[in-house]
Order: C-alpha cells, then sequence, then structure tokens
C-alpha cells in the first residue's frame, strides 16, 4: 500500500472557496447533543443547515436538501425509521448522504442500523477508528463515544469499506486519514483541547456532509473538510483559556479563515 | 394604505421594563436545535422559560404559565399533537400563545398544522416573509429556515392575516414589520451576523411570546421584542469578531441592554 | 440536630484529584434544554459523557457505564420507560444512579415517576428546595424549575429523604445543603449569575453523578460535586459581563480549577 498524500494548500483553498461559494443545504438528522454547535459551524462556514425529522418531513425533505448527513448518536427506533426513510428519498433524489456512526460497535441498535445503512450507498462515512472497525466488521468495542483505538489501527478497515461500499471513509483521530480505498490523505493538526468540547467530531462529519454536494474531486473535498477543522482546531487552542473560550472561538476562526493557495 | 411608524423611545423602554419587572414564566415548546439559547434569552431578559413537551403535563403547564410559545421547527407527529394539546389548554385558561411557522409553507405536516393552529386564536406569530406568505396562503415554498421573499413582499400578506385571526403578525427580515392589520411598526436595526448564529429567530419568538403576557398595548410591546433583539443584535455586532463570540456577547447585551426613554 | 459541617479544603482537593483522575463514564439520560452544557462540563472536569437513550441500548449501556444520571426535565412517556428500564440495569449492574427530579411536585407525570424511581435505590438526589419537599411528599408546587422554597426550608426533609432511601440528598439554593441523614454539609458561594445560565443546576447533577462512581466517602464526593460548581460559579462571575461569557468562561474555570489542599 503506497504511503498516504498530504493536502495541498492549493487543494484545501479551493474546496473551503468553493463550499462558501455553493452554501450548501445540509439536511441534519443528528443527536440531540450537537444539534446547535453543528448547526453553528455550517453557518460559519457559509453552509445552510436544516434539521427536519418527521419521516415524512424528512423524505420530502432530502429531496431537495444538497446534502443529508445521518448520525446515530442518540438513536431510538423512531429516529432509526425517520432516517431510514430520509436515506432512501436521498437515493431516489440523487441527493449525497454522509454516515456518522456514533459509537456503532459498542450498542447493538445503532450497530444493526449502520450495517443496514451500508446498502444505501452513502457518499461518505466519519467515524473514530473503533467505529470504522466495528462498520468494517473487523472489530467491537468501543466505551461509548470514546475511541479504543488509533486511526492508522483502522486505516486498512477503511481502505476496505471505501472499495467495497465506492465511498470515501475518513477516519479521524490524532491524524485523519481520509480514503476511497485507492488514494489516501493523512490530515494532521487539531488539538486535544477539540475532544474536551462535544459535538467537534459530529459538527466534522456535518462539514464532510457538505462537502459531498460540491462538484469536482470528493475525496479532496472530504479531506479538506477534514483539514478546515483540524486547522480550524490549531489556530484556535492557541488563543483560548479552555474548552468553554474554545467553542465559541473555534466558531470565528471557521468564520474567518483563510488558505493561502 | 398608511406608512409605516417608528416606535419611540419611550415605547421600547416602557415594554422592555415591564419585560424585566413582570419576569414571565414562558412554556417553550420549540425545536431540537434552539432550546439552550431560547432559555438563554428569556433568562437573559429576566424571563423564566420552561419546557414541558409531555402531551398531559403541556395541558397542565400551559395553564399557569404567563405565556405559550409553539414553535414547529423540528416537528414530529407526536410533538404536534403535544402542541395541540397545550395550545387548547392555554386557549382555555387565558394564557395568550405564540406562534413561530419554521418553514411552514417548505414541508407539508407542518403547513398543515400551521393552517389549523391559526383557528385557536394566536396572540401574536413571528415568522420570515416566506413562512408569513404560506400561513396566509398567499405563496409557498421557502428554502428550510431561510426566506426567498423579503419582509416588505409579505407585509401585506401579514396586515391581512392579523385582520382574518385578530392577531399580531411580526415579518422579520433586514426590516421587521410587526402588524395588527391596522397600525404597523418599521423596525429596522440587526445585523447580517444574526443570520449566522443559529436560533436568533427562534429565540425572537420566544421573546414575542414573553411580551403577549404584558399589561398594556399588545402590538407595541411585540414591537418592542423585535426591537430589543435588533438592538443587542447591531451593538453586538460591532464588539465581535465572528458568529461565535456573538451568540455570547449578545447574551450579556440583553443583560445589561439600557434604553434612554 | 447538630450543625452543618464545612467542606475542608483538602476534603474537596481529594474529591477533585479523583475524579480527574479517574474520568468516569457519566450515562446522561437528561432533558433536551441542557444536553450540550452538561455534556461539556462532564468533559471539562475530565469525565466522559455519554447520552443515549433508546430504552435497549439504555439498558445495555447503563451497565458499562461508570454512573448513570437521571433528569426528568423534558419526560415523555416514552422517555421515562427508557429511564425506568437504565435504572434497573444500572442497580442490577451496580451502576450508581443519581436522579434531578426536576419540577416535580409541580407536574403530575414526573411527579409521580419521581416518587416510583425512589425505590430503585438512587446513589444520590439533587434538587432545589421545592422538588426536594415534593419528593419526600412535605409539599408540592414550585413554578415551573424555580423554586418557592428556601434551601434551609428544605433540609430536614432531604435529611429525612436520605435516611429512608439509604441515599446522599443535596439540596440546592443560596447555599446548598448535602446529607446522607446523619452528616450534612452546607456549602457556600456561586452566584446569582448561575440562575442565569440555563442548565447550571443539570450539570450539577451530572458532576454529583459523576462522583457517586468514585471509591471512598460518598456523601463527601457528593458535597465536593457542588462545591466545585459553587466555586467555579463565584470565580467565573468575577471576571465576566453577563450570562452569555459568563457560560463559557464557566468551562475554563472548571477545566483550570485549582484546590490547595
Amino acid at each position: 500500500m503506497k504511503q498516504p498524500d498530504l493536502l495541498s494548500p492549493a487543494q484545501l483553498a479551493h474546496s473551503l472557496q468553493l463550499l462558501r461559494q455553493q452554501a450548501p443545504l445540509v439536511h441534519c438528522m443528528t443527536n440531540d447533543v450537537v444539534q446547535t454547535f453543528t448547526a453553528n459551524v455550517l453557518l460559519a462556514l457559509q453552509a445552510s443547515p436544516a434539521m427536519v425529522i418527521d419521516p415524512e418531513e424528512a423524505a420530502q425533505f432530502a429531496g431537495f436538501a444538497d446534502a443529508l448527513l445521518i448520525n446515530v448518536g442518540t438513536l431510538t427506533r423512531d429516529r432509526r425509521d425517520a432516517m431510514w426513510a430520509a436515506v432512501q428519498a436521498a437515493q431516489t433524489a440523487g441527493t449525497p448522504w454522509t454516515l456518522d456512526p456514533v459509537a456503532v460497535g459498542a450498542l447493538t441498535l445503532r450497530t444493526a442500523f449502520g450495517q443496514q445503512l451500508l446498502s444505501l450507498q452513502p457518499a461518505a462515512i466519519r467515524g473514530n477508528a473503533s467505529e470504522i472497525l466495528a462498520l468494517a466488521q473487523q472489530a467491537s468495542g468501543g466505551r461509548g463515544v470514546d475511541s479504543l483505538h488509533q486511526a492508522d489501527a483502522a486505516l486498512s478497515a477503511a481502505q476496505q469499506l471505501a472499495r467495497d461500499y465506492h465511498t470515501v471513509v475518513a477516519v479521524t483521530g490524532e491524524v485523519d486519514y481520509v480514503t476511497d480505498g485507492v488514494q489516501t490523505f493523512a490530515i494532521p493538526g487539531g488539538s486535544p483541547l477539540m475532544t474536551r468540547v462535544v459535538g467537534t467530531g459530529c459538527a466534522l462529519t456535518a462539514v464532510v456532509a457538505a462537502c459531498t454536494s460540491l462538484p469536482g474531486d470528493r475525496l479532496q473535498h472530504v479531506a479538506a473538510a477534514c483539514r478546515v477543522m483540524s486547522l480550524a482546531g490549531e489556530q484556535t487552542a492557541r488563543q483560548v483559556a479552555g474548552p468553554g473560550s474554545f467553542a465559541a472561538a473555534f466558531l470565528d476562526t471557521l468564520w474567518t479563515l483563510e488558505v493561502e493557495a
């Protein structure tokens, strides 16, 4: 397997500019804990979030949104059914959809649902190492939302998953890997402080979802989503006293982020 | 149709002082995304928010709250039924209730429910131009929560709606219009940054709901609610680096806001 | 009844250090309004929050979490059933669980449920005076989440409740009292600004839940949870302009809080 690539500043600048220009409407079906932060991260990047959750309305909305996010963080049976209806409608309409398999592998309802969803052709998947290993059925476990594995341990599982389902997989940790099964980007950066603010991972997946709607190279756009967040994270961490001021300053950083091409 | 009026500083100061003195208990049945920000906006203005959502408890609570807010942002069939029970109880008890018709016109379940709710005599309605046009059955559409129309395009629909249902309608945008169908206030101000923070519109509707409970001229109080938020928005925008610091500083501004009468 | 004790700096430092070292995984079943703040408070203290709400998954998760939090703030019948399943599983697994009886006494569904839950041996209970009096069936009322009573009025009810159910009860207000029915700690401090930020009380109960998982003297650990929050509150209040900046700065204060033993 060849070495992972690095995303060039020009690639990053191009994807970020496209994201801000296109301002995609992102239909978010996500967990209870991260709704506000997810919406604010998308808004700070000029995208437009909309949370629509009734099964009928969600199916309707998935048809005219630019992208759909499915995050199984506080799954219930009702939400599972609504998500399923939305993903089916998205698939019919050609709306790309992205999966965040929060704690898949650790809990049964979401593990079964995560497996089921793979058949509906996700445009992208973003998870930590434990979640990606579980989704690829190469391991189970995870302690809630915390990963027991390093991202590089899950790299080959991610590549296999990407090939099997013709999708882009981002496995995130100290270094993020983004792969379509053939080419892989390694994304450095970020800050340990990001793990002390709830929803940074979930918000990243929302940005990934937004980026799947952009014209051009999807793998590169998803890698750029990861790098935008890790870059904003490392810049923000240098300015703040703790996780409370981090969350606010992170949104400001996204809002003003400039990348030299 | 005569020209819209401007709210005088004395009117604004009077309503704001009354709001802080009365500290109304506002029963909020609102969407998943904006619960925290809505509560914090009310708290920063000395009001007291309470989120009660079970159909039985909501009906019980609507009877002893000072005002009820119905926001259909993440509607489900269960929530619709609970909201219906609460509004009926509010009506019986004489508790004023306020409607935020988020994305009415764009999605079927909430569009039907919004129409249905009109028969239960809302004290006030606050929406963007697309939502007010849809509620008045003069247009449909809207791209999720974003308005496709300018507020002034919806002004005559708002006036008609206000007359038909004996209510106060606030249609908000770059300029807000607040009307009872006879008199109309035009409320300038605010900041584009407010559209980059999720929940500023929804929180405004909660403040409108709080203001419907105040003794005196309801039209004026609702116009004051809009002006309090736009004034705090423009003051805050001058101090901050982006939408993250805006959200926190906006609450501080509401907390300390002084209006010269 | 003997005078309440004060928690010594050494006791506080010991509990806080243990909490940060053990980094307990806290299963939070809490209300819609405070999810994000609750998670961020736990993260700022090095604990690990996880919100799992489906009845089957919640029961599963309660078995491997270090502690379980039950907060009835936005109770529904479905949530009640999921909470009941989780508490039963926690009890079977020996996972300590903590009750926040939000607005018990004011609303019927949660009042009945709160009473029912007492039979399942909570490790701790944290409420305001009205809630504790209602839970002890010595009063009813409360105006939503606001207490009508001072904490000291509920002290004897708290002591009785603690003895009857072999639990630790924290009744919080201007002064907090923490009792096992024999010994009582009085915890001063805090700031009125904390009542203007939604979720400070609910987040305290989450920290109480985290502390019930620590080895050693549970009464002392729960008292330390109250003191950590009141100390951080008073330190933060001195630095901020209002409730918006308070919420962010409070998390920073928790993150960096140092206690001289």
